[in-house]
């Protein structure tokens, strides 16, 4: 009865191709929905069909944001000399909650990953060595994630940008804070061992 | 950085107000709608839109519909002198989904809770008796949860609808099918004890 001409069955219907929502999640959120007042509903749409029509991606940073360049890049106060390049939006916010980074971001939007068919071509990696050789750039830290296609994509950049003559860092690996030595992984031991530092 | 103004802020905002979305499973949602093709979110914001503009109360059974009256109520192959009483219009697509039940629904919208302020007049209770005093109605099922809230409101329907002569029934309760005895609460045991029939 519920088929996808009934607003209710489309409303569901559509809920349920949100990553973690199955159909019985998506007609729960439909029913609360629809037993709310309509600002709720109203206000969602407004929101999904705003981040259409103003989102795109920072000309700069490739970061998501409604201005370009984007907050990061027009910041003044931030060093346009070390540059920091993440996988994700999601990991630039993370590093910026941490409010001890003050230099520009670059978002690839991915990782090397040959076995899902992602290769350069599909990362912003052109853009990043467009801002790279206009001779502004010092410093480029990989914030990619202590994944094989992270660590893959920072072994590639470094290719790229040894000749350049920019500094390269990464992030350190170690033992998390407020973690507990008997449940780290051994791998991360194994890193935070051979990265050891003088106290 | 993102605040209220900001659309992708904005998005996170709006759906973490759904139930049981927190705001970082707002934020992982509202980024995996920005990776999406556009279309994702459009179609979603105006199914949205859909149900605001066209979904209301069956002006019969209070079920919501985008058409009055509703599929049940306007399926003249469904039985008008039986009306089984619900809670929730997902407790009707519960009963509606067995194909067993051939009559026609009334959609309380809750129980009766004076915990939570709710009392007959916060219930579709008006519209049932007019349904009933029609004359058409030859048995109402009681169809509530086995709940505090659905027992006073199935009690609080039978001295309404004694009076009329209607025949007034309620869902059996006992041992779930396919379930084990073992683990089935005392409460549901002894209801099916007390409602056991001959073989």
């Amino acid at each position: 009865m519920l088929d996808a001409k009934d607003p209710i069955g489309r409303l569901i219907g559509e809920l349920s191709r949100l990553p973690g929502v199955g159909e019985k999640t998506a007609a729960r959120l439909a029913y609360h929905i629809l037993r709310q007042p309509k600002a709720l509903a109203r206000n969602l749409a407004n929101a999904l069909n705003d981040v259409c029509d103003k989102v795109r991606l920072c000309s700069i940073c490739q970061n998501l944001t409604a201005d370009d360049p984007c907050f990061y890049c027009s910041d003044a106060k931030r060093d346009p000399a070390v540059v920091c390049v993440v996988e994700s939006v999601q990991a630039l916010r993370a590093i910026d909650r941490t409010n001890e980074f003050r230099g520009r971001f670059h978002v690839l939007h991915g990782a090397l990953s040959p076995l899902d068919g992602i290769g350069p071509d599909d990362l912003h990696i052109g853009e990043l060595m467009t801002r790279l050789k206009s001779g502004e750039v010092r410093e480029v830290i990989c914030a990619l994630n202590p994944t094989i296609e992270g660590d893959a994509t920072t072994l590639y950049l470094q290719r790229l940008v040894a000749p350049l003559g920019i500094r390269l860092t990464r992030l350190a690996h170690g033992v998390a804070v407020g973690s507990d030595l008997e449940y780290t992984d051994q791998a991360t031991l194994v890193r935070a061992l051979s990265g050891r530092r003088e106290v």
